[in-house]
């Protein structure tokens, strides 16, 4: 069954402290070199066959789905992917 | 700087309890068509210029962060991806 992944991520300008305590973190472990790290959401929907046969369909039901559930587009961005 | 994209997942498995409210909440938004959601973590870490010079070794390196600090392999697989 197609597959889509979505990653949401922090939007740029917005300070991530969880980001910055695993920097933090990974300091004190020796990894100096580790200059930012963001963090973010990864989902993964399976949806039926049915509603992949159209994939401009499936495109805008996808960014729907992101705009009233699964992103808060005040802070957050998204991108997205349809795998077969 | 070169940054690396570090997707971690919940071992295909495991219940993911988080996935099924979310699956829950987008059927009671009428996208009947979802069959599954599965939610894992995505990190962003920017590494210096200097740390990105030799491949293999940062290859090495971001799979010892990852099973370190940012995954937990008992119930997680993480992917990553070095991007320029």
């Amino acid at each position: 069954m197609p597959h889509i992944k979505v990653i949401v991520t922090l939007k740029p300008t917005l300070l991530d402290a969880q980001g910055r305590v695993v920097q933090n973190a990974l300091h004190s472990l020796g990894y100096e070199d580790v200059t930012q790290v963001r963090i973010g959401k990864y989902m993964e929907l399976t949806v039926s066959d049915d509603a992949a046969s159209d994939p401009a369909a499936l495109d805008t039901t996808v960014r729907e789905m992101c705009d009233k559930l699964l992103v808060n587009p005040v802070i957050e961005n998204y991108t997205f992917e349809v795998m077969e």
